[in-house]
């Protein structure tokens, strides 16, 4: 059809299977394995419905208020939208628009390359290194802007404040973005960096430390110019993006500090004990300091290990990329679910190198 | 600074003023002054917080699924977003891609011009005639993609389904996008063309005549191909936009068909007893088929009522723009706001024209 030709045509982002069954052992979208702080429900119910009739405040202050004291920022200094990946899709939008090309590692966030692709963003992507690391001087390279997970996925390997400060060093005249979706889980963030660098812009998210996916929320933290760039283009969007019930339960998040630690702290425990569990049966995986593993097996192919896990509905995630095509990536989920995984591995692994079927 | 080079600028869109005092008449962003169906406040309470940790339906899928039976359309037909806003920079973004200008009203929602300087989409207006009408015969020349609102904002006019379709008619070949959001307060839908035109993108929202702003839902519907497209870029952009709350409460509120068409009507009841009103004082407006009036005084100067009524905390909407600046856009509130807006126009007008000052 005549209309089809002017249609902005794109590959979209694949996101990790969300199946609606019940009773499956879900760790393949790295969502919280606990629920939300229990002020959440609290406050739910305490709500005052009527006033969804209103529009939400537009710039959802309360939020990034909450946000602004607890990470000792100014409120001018923090953006708040709906999950990272709309932060992440403005700030594309807002801070990525020169001839040059961006620079992103080939083994990243897979959501990055369909950001580019979609505001027709050049880029080209840095290799990490044989341990998985960043290498900061692949980033000196003349560039329209940079973009990193740190913790990286899906490798879950931090790295050092010295290295992002390198990064950005070399960098001072194209914005660095440092995507910490997964800092909380042992990462060091960049916010020290903050007051030295007006260029950089730290994205966080509600979706994994803060056991809110269901609520959509994500913000960064930035300078207060960089700030008001990316409101513009958001005013520019949609005024009004995050809804009542994500600004008043997503405060509540934020405020109950010690349920955050007391989760956090129980993910990285269970994430320890994985890693030697795992080690033990065969697997490799570089050192996470995310709520995942990714975990290659000495014998057994991903792609097989993935297949079986999912006929027993234990859900992972699995890419048939380069250079990370025999990886799984395991979600850190409750102690009884890792459990339940370790024993099906160990079973099937048993079992394949009797070389038996299952 | 260097890197402010390639930030995307902008003007962004101003929205109505949302003032945080309690106690003042709001009649300035044509929210619905009753509450969401009860249901809602019943479902929330007995939502289950603990799936909160889990991201959401990509697809919003229930919701979709309900919209697809209350207009009996497949529900493959239909795209939901966070607010119209959400849905309408989506499509701008999606089908708005020709080197040829798109094609709107002078006067219309003042999001449109918005969303093209942000995508770099060329434009040109059409005038409405001197009724406010919009002339179909403008949409002939050669464009790149046809939006309009019907009924039409600011001034509430209503377009006739031959209208619409004679614009459809001499459009075959780019995607024509009726803007609905005040349609269920007396406009008459396009969803009858659908069959007849692949081509045609009707949106709606909930902010309106479903009582739910804060809560951001918006949608649209058009054939399947349409809709495939607009998903493509949607999950190019954020694969989870709708959080939960709202795809289980905004469930509710299409199910309570009686209740949406009770408050609906009590809206339709008070504009048309404060129409007559207005005209009396010496106001006149186009004949609004939305839950506004778009009024001109024929003595006091609209930006003068406008401080007016903001000092006595009545908030209406005022624009210092071309045509339009001597009207007030006044949201239809509930009988007794209506009744205190009257009586402090009644008493200022009369005040006036005595050559008082106030």
């Amino acid at each position: 059809m005549k209309w089809e030709e002017n249609v902005r045509k794109v590959v979209p982002y694949v996101a990790g299977e969300q199946p609606r069954k019940r009773n499956i052992i879900k760790l393949n979208t790295n969502e919280c394995p606990y629920p939300p702080a229990p002020g959440v429900k609290k406050l739910a119910e305490e709500m005052e419905y009527a006033s969804l009739r209103l529009y939400p405040d537009s710039g959802a202050k309360v939020l990034a208020e909450a946000l602004a004291e607890y990470y000792h920022v100014s409120p001018e200094q923090v953006f708040v939208g709906v999950g990272s990946d709309d932060v992440l899709a403005m700030a594309f939008m807002t801070f990525f628009n020169s001839e040059r090309p961006i620079l992103f590692p080939d083994v990243t966030y897979s959501f990055y390359d369909v950001w580019a692709d979609l505001y027709r963003i050049p880029y080209r992507t840095c290799p990490l290194d044989e341990d998985w690391h960043i290498r900061p001087e692949d980033y000196g390279q003349p560039n329209g802007g940079i973009i990193f997970p740190n913790p990286n996925a899906p490798t879950g390997l931090a790295e050092s404040l010295e290295s992002v400060e390198k990064i950005l060093e070399a960098n001072r005249d194209v914005v660095v973005i440092v995507d910490e979706a997964y800092v909380d889980f042992g990462g060091t963030s960049a916010l020290p960096l903050l007051e030295k660098y007006d260029n950089l812009l730290i994205v966080q998210t509600f979706s994994k430390s803060r056991a809110m996916a269901g609520l959509r929320i994500g913000f960064c933290i930035g300078n207060e110019k960089l700030i008001g760039y990316l409101n513009d283009v958001k005013f520019s969007f949609n005024s009004y993006t995050m809804n009542l019930p994500a600004q008043v339960l997503g405060v509540e998040a934020v405020r109950d500090d010690r349920y955050f630690k007391e989760i956090t702290g129980k993910i990285v425990a269970t994430r320890e004990r994985v890693k030697g569990e795992l080690k033990r049966m065969g697997f490799s995986f570089p050192d996470s300091g995310a709520n995942f593993i990714f975990a290659t097996h000495e014998d057994i192919p991903a792609s097989e290990l993935f297949e079986a896990l999912r006929k027993a509905d234990i859900y992972v995630r699995h890419w048939n990329r380069p250079r990370i095509s025999n990886f799984l990536r395991i979600t850190i989920g409750t102690d009884e679910q890792m459990d339940e995984l370790l024993a099906f591995l160990e079973k099937y692994i048993k079992t394949w190198k009797n070389g038996e079927k299952i």
